[in-house]
């Protein structure tokens, strides 16, 4: 039987079959020979996931002072059966991700089809032919219990896997540019560790070629300035020696826009990794303060949002203070606080942990339960309780349902017997909770709603009239704004229909 | 026998007879019909600590378009033995407070020797005068026990009393404009239901002449822009009913550069109230979340700072991320937090407490203690261990010690038997600790220590120089930078002079 790897559009794509990847072998042989002749480098970049794909064509689009191409890439991706359709997609043009920035699919088909500098395989070969390996593969921290991240763990089998395809494949002078964002002491105590051993197997004198290992994170948004995001903006790195610094050094500057945001040099890839993981706890944090005083400016009469534009007024001291929300989703802030805090006794084996950061992604992760609270004030009994809940997506006006949550609250709503059906206008699937169905029509789940959650901040929901609202569900139902959409107008014109309405941080309603 | 108050000059002032406060009253009244009668309205301020003396300049300081001062400022200060002194001191156009910011006692010059329209008094008659009262009681925080702020409360009673004062005194439409950081809903539940007591018993009634009441939060900084801390920066206000809030922006617009910087209004006093708390609670958290960070640092080599500056180049989004140091001092991010999480309880009569907040005082408070957890990894006995410890104010560069970490960090090294000598060029007096001498001589702290603590970032120090820092202790003592204070070049020079050298959030050393 033909494995077949399904893309999300229904595509089927066969995995390549030993015959295909002979020749595919052959074929990158080809290509690269013929890239060199043009005076180009080699770049592969391992793992084809939201910074990987796009990393990978910013790599490509990179051009010299005459404006010809600097790099030649082949992005790899394993030929599994969830992830094997990025590679025949993308090899015809098209980017494997969906994104509101136009720029993606216009940089996919510049580099595939015009400047034809960068093709996607499956095959491990490719490793033996580059000089640089971009790491992307993808690493999610686990958190065991719900609400208790400090149990949270890393598990880096895959990620060690990738790294020991590498080792065995490599050129010994080969720099490894790990992009992932890792545990702090990735790079020092698992990356060159391994990349040593497999060296050793393949009788590399380490002393004299000490493999070259380099850290630099990004800080990609998807949403409207997707592959900005990755080119045009600050760059923190570092090496495991002087030789990788260097290399990493020269192909950022040749591939970033370096020139409006110079690079940042940091001593150690430990400092590198603990910056990335300590700025999304900065973020964490200051969320997780956020939900603290939402809930008591709700009981006070107080409208937080308010509050927190009246602070921020204070550039440069206090305009960073984020705002409550329904939850924090996304694959940054949920899980960074959980990689640092592992490592500290996984990879360093030192007592103590990172409590504010790691109590704030507690927080953070239960902030859902605080919405169904408010619910509750109205209706305490959720046991057939209509529920709308409009917005799955991590953040608003994206269709990125990756931690949302949304999740949490739809889940904690059917765990007591309440009715929920979902709707968001940029959610083709909600993989995370596939048994939900994500409506695009507000027919679908308004009619006969006893509650309406606006749960993300979609422009298109703060648009939405109260008039139309309260008229589709035929009722005078509870409205619950989880993300300031209303203001005082909106929420006055929803009283004047004989609805309730509660809102996070919202006191004043 | 005569009481006095002595001013930190040593200079002593009697306080005033009953004889000389009926002189005083005769005076008080006689200056403002005259002032009146040049068509300036009569402002009080209550409370000449460090906001109260300059706010009230700065209110005599403005001018409408004619050039002439807006108002005539009475300046109350309790005849206390503690405080008496000032209401003397300001009256020959001196200020009772030293700073760093020459505009101090030009203002105060200004005000009270050329445009003679700002005088200091002790008698309460003063507030049967005036068109507003700016409320600048001081009003701290107690808590009970170290590293246990969640059992902090607020003692309103000198407070209340003020307020009883005025609610005994003013005219039923002077504005009472409460300028002190109070717990949120302190106008709302103290202020303006004593101010009604007071006018029943006067036989006012309270229905056509309700309490006019504001609430307005300073955000000073004293250092080098004190009066520019106030006068020309963002402020946040709000009233308990519409006449309140009217008057309170005619106020401040008519005192404040709000051209430069427009005034925010909220709704309601309990939100300017919260903003004020929840703006410095969320820098307490900031900071509390790097010392955790930093220890962490310290133990994988990495340099916090470092990583900081890394991430800080993300303006507008992590620009705000604090540092660590020795501990947090001061007024405000000390206390504030505490206010805020005890009026939930005490004045809201509500569950719950402001977690992420409240623990992040706490680790603020106790940050001292991993200085000397630093100093033990090196000499793990602290008994007549001889410390020298550089900087005992709680900011850089500023004299001001209220509050300051250095003062946890010298109890915990006496406690334990360590011989401290401690040294501040800006500290004139160490009130919190006045069995500690603070010296303004190198020679009369370094000489035999076996232990440098630079514990505050003083320019002064910084510019030391190793060879004269070592030789003066005659010793290679062990370097403690709690401060960012000494760059890789200085840390190396201490090395090669045989120091040993450690810092907080400097894993690199």
């Amino acid at each position: 039987m033909l494995k077949t790897s399904i893309a999300p559009d229904g595509k089927e794509y066969p995995l390549p079959t030993a015959e295909e990847n002979e020749k595919e072998r052959l074929i990158l042989e080809q290509i690269t020979k013929e890239q060199r002749a043009l005076g180009r480098k080699i770049v592969a970049v391992q793992g084809l996931g939201f910074v990987g794909c796009v990393m990978a064509t910013v790599v490509a689009d990179a051009e010299d002072s005459n404006g010809k191409p600097v790099y030649y890439v082949h992005g790899h991706q394993r030929a599994s059966a969830r992830s094997y359709w990025k590679v025949p997609m993308i090899n015809t043009g098209v980017p494997p991700v969906s994104s509101s920035d136009e720029e993606v699919p216009q940089i996919f088909h510049r580099c595939v089809v015009e400047k034809k500098n960068f093709r996607a395989t499956s095959e491990d070969f490719v490793y033996t032919l580059v000089d640089v390996v971009v790491v992307d593969i993808q690493l999610d921290a686990t958190k065991p219990a719900f609400g208790e991240a400090e149990k949270g763990y890393c598990d880096l089998s895959a990620f060690r896997e990738g790294i020991r395809t590498l080792g065995s494949h490599i050129r010994p002078d080969c720099l490894v540019l790990v992009e992932t964002t890792v545990p702090p002491g990735t790079c020092e105590k698992v990356v060159k560790p391994i990349l040593e051993e497999e060296f050793i197997k393949r009788g590399i004198d380490i002393v004299k070629n000490p493999p070259l290992v380099a850290h630099s994170y990004e800080r990609v948004m998807p949403g409207e300035h997707y592959v900005a995001s990755i080119r045009d903006f600050w760059r923190v790195f570092s090496g495991v020696n002087e030789k990788s610094i260097e290399l990493c050094r020269e192909f950022l500057t040749n591939v970033l826009n370096v020139e409006q945001y110079p690079l940042t040099q940091l001593d150690h890839t430990n400092a590198s990794e603990l910056s990335k993981v300590m700025e999304n706890s900065y973020r964490a944090t200051n969320i997780a303060l956020t939900l603290e005083w939402a809930k008591f400016a709700e009981q006070i009469g107080v409208d937080l949002f308010k509050v927190r534009d009246a602070i921020r007024k204070r550039k440069g001291t206090h305009d960073n203070l984020l705002r409550p929300s329904l939850g924090v989703g996304g694959y940054c802030l949920t899980k960074d606080p959980v990689l640092a805090n592992w490592a500290m006794g996984a990879l360093f084996g030192l007592e103590g942990s990172l409590d504010v950061a790691i109590r704030s992604v507690n927080i953070n992760d239960t902030m859902p339960l605080h919405t169904i609270e408010l619910i509750k004030k109205v209706y305490p009994e959720l046991r057939n309780l209509k529920v709308a809940v409009l917005g799955v997506s991590y953040l608003e006006n994206l269709g990125d349902t990756r931690h949302s949550p949304s999740k949490t609250l739809v889940e904690f709503l059917r765990k007591d017997f309440a009715l929920v059906k979902t709707h968001d206008p940029y959610v083709e699937a909600w993989p995370e909770l596939e048994e939900s169905v994500v409506e695009r029509e507000y027919d679908a789940v308004l009619p006969e709603a006893d509650v309406v959650v606006f749960a993300v901040g979609h422009d298109q929901y703060r648009k939405l009239k109260p008039e139309f609202v309260v008229s589709s569900t035929g009722k005078k139902p509870l409205i619950v704004d989880c993300s300031n959409l209303l203001n005082d107008d909106t929420i006055a014109a929803y009283k004047a229909l004989g609805c309730k309405v509660k809102g996070v941080g919202k006191g004043h309603i």
